[in-house]
């Protein structure tokens, strides 16, 4: 039926490199919306009564215009015609909508002015960061911001997280590109439009402003492009709320990736936090090509730290999958952290209360 | 006419301790309620068409079944009802409510159940941050958990900022009494009450959820209180988010309170600090009896880093009278910070783009 349906078409459903994604028409409208804004062609299957929300998810996501409607492809009784000529109480469940890939470029090259976009003169690049996982984190701050721009732009598994509506676009790219994309984030705010850099957590805790920032410093071109961050919930509020209060008190922050400072700078950074006392969130403390870091972070936090320190590994914290464990410095084993960890280590106060919570006293002895 | 209303009521208005709060009845509602909620006694004036509102406002004060309704008070024609019985379509301008305040401490001791605690066996306490300043950092499950509880319990300016609802228990408290204050939160929770205990800011960073813990902890009565905490948007992010990105690298944040440490210990974790490049935040930088600690800060990090070293001040970030400075260690005057202030002083690499952003960069050269 699919290529039958194809056929009637009458233009190539998509390209060789294109996305064809086919989705059942009963989908919720807002993921149908946002799928059908971030593939190229698409056939949207189990229609009959789920036709209305699908026709608006096509008109939320800009592809009402082109998406044709099959009734009974390959059948003798068949027809077809635009979906936004269809009437709605006329439509069978053996029906099926097509969506062509337009195979130009529309989403990512010259892209047309959007409905935030309506003055040239207004473009801007908005940094909002989306919190941990559940939208239950995203401001309503940020939520307005999203709704307002004409273009998305981020790490597509982020991207995939704002609601699709008319207008907007979406540019989603892999996960170690920051600059390019926050290049051709101001490039497009330069051309007059809205633009949001997503993160997720809050985007000014190891996210995309700095990476925007960067990006603008670098081009005398981009200067005059306005850029807005947006407070947002960082990972590690999230994991230390779960776990009790382990930051309750002085605490640090940060990435055990090697990627951008030598290890060096990490160990010096881990030898003075650690004798400091400060309680320290971990980010990024392994990935699939940095595999010793904890195992030596491990090492020298022992070195000034007490075996019994207290260390929460949350896991995937805000999504389903979510993990907490607590445990020492002494039991830590590096093996069982991943991509998705991030490691709380306590200060010297820092314990497990009678209830299992982990928190810092905000009082220290001298 | 408020004292010939009074008279009235037949029953003092208020007691000596007690509270009474004048207000006008062209409040919005939400504000009409909580206020109502949060006092004693009141006086409503200026009825006529706000009457339904000051009726539905006193309903969801819990103040409705007390409340009376004063007409022409002290003139001949005057006449009183309860306010439950009044037709809203015959009210004058020239009238009044009267809210008693009942004086037999409804809202501090013994509170009867809450709407939201039918179940005596499901009391807990949610610990909330509030977020630094405006609703749209308040993040929608914070907004959730407020609109389940029966009780709400902290600093009355952060209490204030929770909408009043039928059912709400308003106990508000002074700056400096976090331990009773949690005691009191875990106490109505055991009695089967689900309470929310706010803070502004993130209720894990310098906020109510380590004095929840330490009041649970030190109290084997309460161990078996659930509580929660949820993550919220903090006062060193809306500041980051304005300034630009200057914690987008690794950074510290830091108390410069003397209160609950020693000096001693504040001035080694600045030294640990600046050592080790570190960007650092610092909450609490003063109060009205501790104005030394910024100078001597200042002094402390000069000896470890450049005077040129950039510092963003943000002073009440997220209200109307905001404002943001950005200068340097050498520059910074310490007299020019206040209560209000938190101060984020950059690492060796943190700088000022030709845009005035102050960022932070990703890369640190060996």
């Amino acid at each position: 039926a699919f290529a039958a349906a194809t056929a009637l078409a009458a233009t190539p459903l998509v390209r060789q490199t294109d996305v064809l994604t086919v989705l059942p028409g009963t989908l919720p409208e807002a993921e149908l919306a946002r799928r059908l804004a971030d593939t190229d062609g698409a056939i949207i299957m189990k229609l009959g009564r789920t036709f209305p929300a699908v026709r608006s998810a096509l008109e939320q996501a800009g592809r009402l215009d082109t998406a044709l409607y099959v009734e009974r492809a390959s059948m003798p009784e068949q027809r077809w015609m635009p979906v936004a000529d269809v009437d709605p109480s006329s439509v069978p469940y053996f029906s099926l909508v097509v969506v062509p890939g337009d195979g130009h470029g529309r989403r990512y090259d010259a892209p047309e002015p959007s409905a935030g976009a309506a003055d040239a003169a207004q473009g801007e690049v908005v940094v909002v960061g989306l919190g941990p996982g559940p939208d239950g984190w995203l401001t309503p701050e940020a939520s307005d911001e999203l709704s307002r721009v004409g273009h998305v732009v981020g790490y597509a598994p982020y991207v995939a997280r704002v609601p699709q509506r008319v207008g907007l676009v979406r540019h989603a790219s892999g996960n170690t590109v920051e600059i390019d994309r926050a290049t051709h984030a101001l490039e497009l705010a330069r051309a007059g439009e809205r633009v949001a850099v997503v993160s997720g957590g809050d985007a000014g805790v190891f996210g995309m402003a700095t990476a925007v920032l960067e990006a603008q410093e670098a081009r005398s071109d981009l200067h005059d492009v306005v850029v807005r961050v947006v407070p947002g919930v960082s990972a590690v509020q999230a994991v230390a709320a779960r776990a009790g209060a382990p930051i309750g008190g002085d605490f640090a922050v940060m990435s055990l990736s090697d990627r951008l400072k030598p290890w060096s700078v990490v160990e010096r950074r881990l030898r003075a936090v650690a004798d400091a006392d400060l309680v320290l969130a971990v980010y990024n403390p392994r990935s699939r090509s940095r595999t010793t870091q904890v195992a030596d972070m491990r090492r020298i936090l022992l070195e000034h730290r007490d075996p019994g320190t207290v260390v929460v590994v949350g896991r995937d914290v805000g999504r389903a999958e979510e993990s907490l464990v607590v445990t020492t410095l002494q039991e830590l084993d590096p093996e069982s952290i991943d991509m998705k960890c991030l490691l709380v280590v306590g200060s010297s106060t820092t314990r497990v209360s009678p209830t299992g919570a982990v928190w810092t006293p905000r009082s220290v002895e001298p």
